[in-house]
């Protein structure tokens, strides 16, 4: 290996250690060495101020070192799905790629396999746990009785969950397992307000088809919302998660007399926009709001509901790395985390 | 742990087994394992009979096993990019996705990463393979003088990149190292010709800046099929890759007299078609080709450059499996792959 290819950070001359940062930051090498092992230790501004010279300066702590002081992999593992076809698969795609930068940060790396359903994700457990010795899953897309949970918490395997644990009286503050998400029904109850305070009163929804525990989840809120400021709340049309139906959906609700609607994702509010575009209904293509903010609903100009996903993946990542660090903590110190979307408004061109 | 949350394959009985496998398919137990392990030793149509049965009953080698006869770790490397954050931004996404199934299929399982740069990636090699004894790395984005690739080579790591060495004579058949890649520049060509087979005599191109070698390849392809059918081939804006690029671009070209115009990604695609539309020039809306096939441009009707991304992953995969369990065999067996892309023709809702 030559020298104009040796590994990186030549460019601001010696590596970044704990060291140099703490002399940079003026706080102590342990301040920094807490704020990278076990940052909910350390208070702000004093924390994050040390996180951006991190982040400024690269630095990562050696796998190798941890490795041979923990004995701990350093993997995580990540069950990879199908490529989802609408405009909104690529949801779990930026939880993936912001949870891989937050476990570089933390000296971590991601292992993601394939499985078919949720007994091929339990036995790609045992088999990973055997062969490359994880030390923590992260899972998604939760559904009713999760089954991996159970298995996961049996073992006594370090998990944290992107999703409630649908199904359990009071999903929002279950302490069944760690897990993080995001407040979808908050999300639509703010775009029923957004719309609203607008001057819309007929307000219609087009979500999905009833079961899953995100989709009722968002019903919920728009019916919440709806009672709360005395407007109709069953304008609603459920279909399944694709353009056409929400070319359909949207015209449905039009014919039962809604002037503003919102979608439960970006595919269905691009299907509603072009709709009303078509039937020349400018009124309500101006009051259509998606979920998701996907990048074809800012180039078209669409209102949406923005998910705060990296977050989301940050709050996920650390609460892991804190269960695999620290085995012996009590559960109780890690509450359950509901983010809180927001509405981002634009005007269709 | 319970027998209702035992791993998977209850549904069909016993677990499969090659025995199992070969019985099923009246072949040795010997070709199955081919099939599994070195599928370009059995000939088609039995390999294809066998990997459907693999397919059907879901068989895959047990990662353990083979670990203790080889002694790998099973893991292959891929380095995570920051999101794109054009409608065009999920192609590594798909391409990733496509490799962890086939990953899954062959018995491996893929360790994603993140790293600033590409020495940053060079460093997370040599870390990888201390800590996690990585069996191979796959690249992506290769880019002229890739340093990446000169380094994995001398360190004798087996590797495969997704793109060609640019900046080599003749990219297109160089055997420096080993690759996949889509022949962009096919994509455009045929492109043009459908839109001269459509009467368009006047056609744009919205590229890329010069510079990289996907963009310059993928002009190429414009001129040279320009050239043969005798049409004007100056016809050309280069932009950064958005919406808003394409709307300007796209009004640019019919200024300069375009009748048609082929774009190098769906996020210039879905401004020229937006922008052709609000100026009225339905005429040259409906004779706009996009790149890559996305979700939106099918919702919305723009036809689009197909890339065989699922079948670019499962030759890099294998070849890269190849080049692991096979370390003593000739490079030369393994040719370069250059897939061709197809036009999906479509009619602007």
């Amino acid at each position: 290996m030559t020298q104009s290819t040796a590994p990186a950070t030549a460019a601001s001359g010696a590596k970044p250690t704990l060291n140099s940062i703490a002399a940079a930051t003026g706080v102590s090498r342990q301040t920094v060495s807490n704020v990278v092992n076990d940052p909910s230790r350390v208070a702000e501004p004093t924390r994050g101020i040390v996180e951006s010279e991190i982040r400024r300066v690269g630095y990562r702590p050696s796998a190798a070192a941890r490795q041979l002081r923990t004995q701990r992999s350093g993997l995580l593992g990540f069950r990879m799905r199908a490529v989802a076809d609408g405009i909104n698969g690529s949801i779990l795609d930026r939880l993936l790629h912001a949870l891989t930068e937050r476990a570089h940060e933390r000296g971590y790396a991601i292992l993601v396999f394939a499985a078919a359903d949720d007994d091929a994700e339990i036995a790609a457990y045992d088999d990973l746990r055997a062969t490359n010795a994880l030390d923590g899953f992260l899972l998604t897309s939760t559904n009713h009785g999760d089954r991996r949970s159970d298995w996961l918490a049996a073992q006594g395997i370090p998990f944290v969950a992107f999703g409630r644990p649908w199904g359990r009286d009071d999903a929002a503050h279950s302490r069944d397992h760690d897990w993080i998400d995001i407040d979808g029904g908050h999300g639509t109850a703010e775009a029923v307000r957004a719309l609203a305070a607008d001057g819309a009163r007929r307000i219609g929804l087009i979500g999905w088809p009833e079961g899953s525990g995100a989709g009722d989840d968002r019903a919920d809120g728009f019916r919440r919302a709806c009672a709360e400021l005395g407007l109709e709340g069953d304008l609603i049309e459920r279909a399944e998660d694709s353009f056409e139906s929400g070319q359909e959906s949207a015209e449905r609700l039009v014919g039962r007399g809604a002037e503003a609607i919102v979608c439960v994702s970006d595919s269905l509010a691009l299907g509603a926009v072009a709709r009303m575009r078509a039937l020349g209904r400018h009124d309500v293509m101006a009051r259509i709001i998606g979920f998701d903010d996907t990048p074809v609903a800012r180039a078209i100009g669409i209102s949406s509901v923005d998910q705060p996903i990296e977050q989301a993946a940050r709050a996920m990542l650390d609460l892991l790395v804190h269960r695999i660090e620290h085995p012996q903590a009590a559960r109780t110190d890690g509450p359950p985390a509901l983010l809180l979307p927001t509405v981002r408004r634009r005007t269709v061109a």
